[in-house]
């Protein structure tokens, strides 16, 4: 089921980013800072379109609604959710040339192996056995140590409490759940969403988008009650509904398990309101984001790879062919009743609430994606080549939906009145609605591989013939066939 | 519905914003830092709908395009910026109870007068000429020193340079200019928008969300030809539009001149293409958000007041009564070539462009909003309470396309099939695009009263009369009045 790793496949998708505008290191003037991306003016669009699928498709439920909070927060906040104690990383440092690295990842690197979530105890114990050595210099290392991945701020003149930045999105939707749930008039289910960045400071940030310093979650945590969790009132719906499982057992043998939402419940005994919510993300990718079915699936999590405080976590995966093979890209969480038990312990207000009689604090069910890890598999799905050496035409397959425009516009030449023409269709077709990228520079060739290479679907021309019949020519990224239709009829070919 | 009796207008703003769900300080069940607001999810729906407003009116330009740039940046970003030098804050220290306070602010309080932009040493003077006090305890204060606002932070292991959080967005795009020119194909005037978080370390934030320490600005930098400030191709469009503005001269007299663009730039000798902006900026005001026009002007800023590098700089100033008169709400900024000479100085990266056989640095015309200002500013103007003590109506008078909801949905009774219908002819206006509340619980006064307090301008009830001959009532938020419409007609009302 894994791709050969291509390892040239991302250093291409780098320099298409860079070269047309999706994205690059983040003030690259001054040589950046590793781990930290901007995004350019296609990238920013694919962005934004990705997060207006994202909050159509999950947040149109009656129960959902998007809230937005600071990425600055009080200490208490994350002693509460155990960053503070928790959230740390193992590093070593070389006793030869001083570089500090990330302790797990240069014995995964040194011995072909993963060694992800194990302690510092542990990794010291693995440097010494096999003497892994410094990857810059061959120095020996030193024991490994642990740092807090947290980013700390001074505030105000620094006299009060150390605030952080936030290194998830979901505990600013925590802190307001009181007063969320009295503003939405007490119920259960409550679903509130947040857009927003984080922070992780890193020590080996890495491959492109996927693993950065700064970075956008699109999260949905579903406050519920605990004893309904066996229920769903719309299972039925999606009852025979497939989903693309990759259990721990599937591991051995490296398959995909395909079964029904009603046979995952009553077979894998996973609670009917997980289950829909399983089906919920593998239709958005599936459906809206029209991503090839094989390229998709749930890998459920082990015991010792999931945080303590998931009961249930099985993450969203892409098989990526830019980066070997399936890499997590979001997850589904049920964090139980964890950080709001915690909030409630540390700020001193009751987290509880009041139902039927019943007296309990609502648990969480977190849909949890990372924004930018997204784009960039938009990207490593679209991107494509095909001719050879001296033609060579790279092609960006992406969906009608998620394309930078849904037009370009060309006029053949820049006399004749045909600019003036094509300025009136843009402008009749920019009332309409459509995004349109207009380009009068410039062979008519170069101007479709122009397009090719970001997206655009539908290049359109305007020639003589359009002066006199008002017909013009479109042609389509994918077949690179062209037709001639009347003005009036180009928005049906979106 | 309990309204406090006596308290300010800023008081009732932000009761109406707790209880609601516009804003609420960050973190409060922790006691909160100052200067920090989170969004409940009315406030962030009003908030993205005033961006995508802003998108749509600044954005519909064939030059202007939108990227992201990251929150962290490197220092040499802020020596090339002059922020590491200048963006400091006059702080003074009580010697008795330690506090410490902005400088100038509580001379300003003890004195009556303003003093924003002196220097630390004439604040000094001031504080010992008339014995400022400390305003905490009465205690004697220190000389006034400086503090940079910028918040630093150690990324990595710490050993490389220190990166901080951006003081505002402008800087995210100047240093990916040349990139985007590139990519752009190398034409002036090139437009790029930002819509992101700025940060900084105020030592009194105030006034709720105007000033914050964390903060959403919305700006568009237009980098443009030096040589042709003086004209712009579609100056006639706007010659004969009025302009509201606040001169210096204005200050003593306390008016407003209206006079029209083109007397602006005859008269007044403002540039064409600066005064182009400026009517492109009232026209959202009063075109987009329908402002009432004596709420809005343009103040124009003294040399002592404006930033060294900005040539031109007229504030954009909305009249808050809750604030007591006219307050900053974004700004109009011919920051020349101040920024990119100095990156190109700093990062040793050419900044100049060629053009016509002309070698420059392109100038850079800043359209600058603060979105949660703006935010503000709408819930200021449109917060409106009618009748006595006995029975106070709060109506929120947002306009249309700022409503949380298109329409408010009541079925009149639980039972009788009228749930039903209620779900159905929702389903139906959401499948027209429309955002609909659906609210089934208390009396339908009371049902309306609390969609007046969030500005939902269409309430529709659904009785039995419905289930007979398919219409519905639909009460207007304003007028109070109620009519009887079909079904089918229901979208012809907004």
């Amino acid at each position: 089921m894994d791709i050969k790793k291509d390892s040239t496949k991302s250093e291409k998708i780098e320099d298409l980013a860079k070269r047309r505008g999706f994205f690059n290191q983040s003030s690259e003037i001054y040589g950046s800072l590793s781990g930290l991306y901007d995004y350019g003016f296609l990238g920013a669009s694919l962005k934004r379109k990705w997060e207006a699928l994202w909050r159509k498709h999950f947040l149109d439920e009656d129960f959902a609604f998007e809230i937005e909070t600071t990425n600055i927060m009080p200490e208490p906040v994350f002693r509460a959710s155990g960053h503070l104690e928790n959230f740390i990383d193992p590093t070593t440092r070389c006793k030869k040339c001083g570089t500090v690295h990330r302790a797990d990842h240069i014995i995964e690197e040194f011995l072909g192996e993963s060694f992800e979530g194990l302690s510092a105890e542990k990794l010291t114990e693995i440097i010494h056995r096999h003497r892994v050595k410094c990857p810059k210099c061959k120095g020996q290392l030193e024991d490994a140590a642990t740092l807090n991945m947290m980013f700390p701020l001074t505030i105000g003149t620094g006299e009060g409490t150390k605030p952080y930045l936030r290194p998830e999105t979901a505990q600013g939707v925590y802190v307001n759940f009181s007063r969320a749930f009295e503003q939405l008039r007490k119920k259960l289910p409550l679903g509130l969403a947040l857009i927003g960045k984080a922070y992780r400071n890193e020590i080996s940030p890495r491959n492109l988008l996927i693993r950065q310093r700064e970075f956008t979650q699109a999260e949905l945590q579903i406050f519920f009650d605990p004893e309904r969790i066996g229920v769903h009132e719309r299972f039925e719906q999606i009852a025979d509904y497939k989903l693309r499982l990759f259990t721990l057992a599937d591991k051995k043998s490296n398959t995909i398990t395909e079964i029904t939402c009603k046979d995952a419940a009553a077979k894998l005994k996973l609670p009917q309101f997980y289950v829909y919510h399983l089906a919920k993300i593998q239709k958005f990718y599936l459906d809206v984001l029209k991503l090839p079915i094989d390229k998709f699936r749930f890998r459920e999590l082990s015991e010792e790879e999931r945080a303590f405080y998931n009961r249930i976590h099985w993450d969203i995966e892409i098989n990526l062919e830019s980066l070997g093979g399936f890499k997590e890209i979001g997850g589904l969480h049920y964090r139980t009743d964890h950080d709001l038990k915690g909030h409630g312990k540390i700020s001193g207000k009751d987290m509880s609430i009041s139902i039927d009689d019943r007296r309990f604090i609502p648990n969480v069910l977190e849909l949890s994606f990372g924004v930018d890890r997204n784009v960039y598999a938009l990207l490593d799905l679209s991107y494509h080549e095909e001719g050879d050496e001296k033609d060579r035409r790279i092609v960006l397959r992406l969906p009608q939906l998620l394309s930078p425009f849904d037009f370009a516009l060309f006029p053949l030449v820049n006399k004749d009145n045909i600019p003036e023409k094509a300025q009136e269709i843009k402008k009749m077709l920019k009332e309409k609605g459509f995004g349109i990228f207009y380009d009068d520079s410039g062979s008519i060739g170069r101007r479709y591989r122009r397009m090719d290479e970001i997206g655009v679907a539908k290049c359109i021309t305007i020639d003589h013939q359009t002066l006199e019949d008002s017909t013009v020519t479109i042609r389509d990224r994918d077949t690179m066939t062209q037709i001639r239709v009347k003005i009036d009829d180009i928005s049906s070919y979106i």
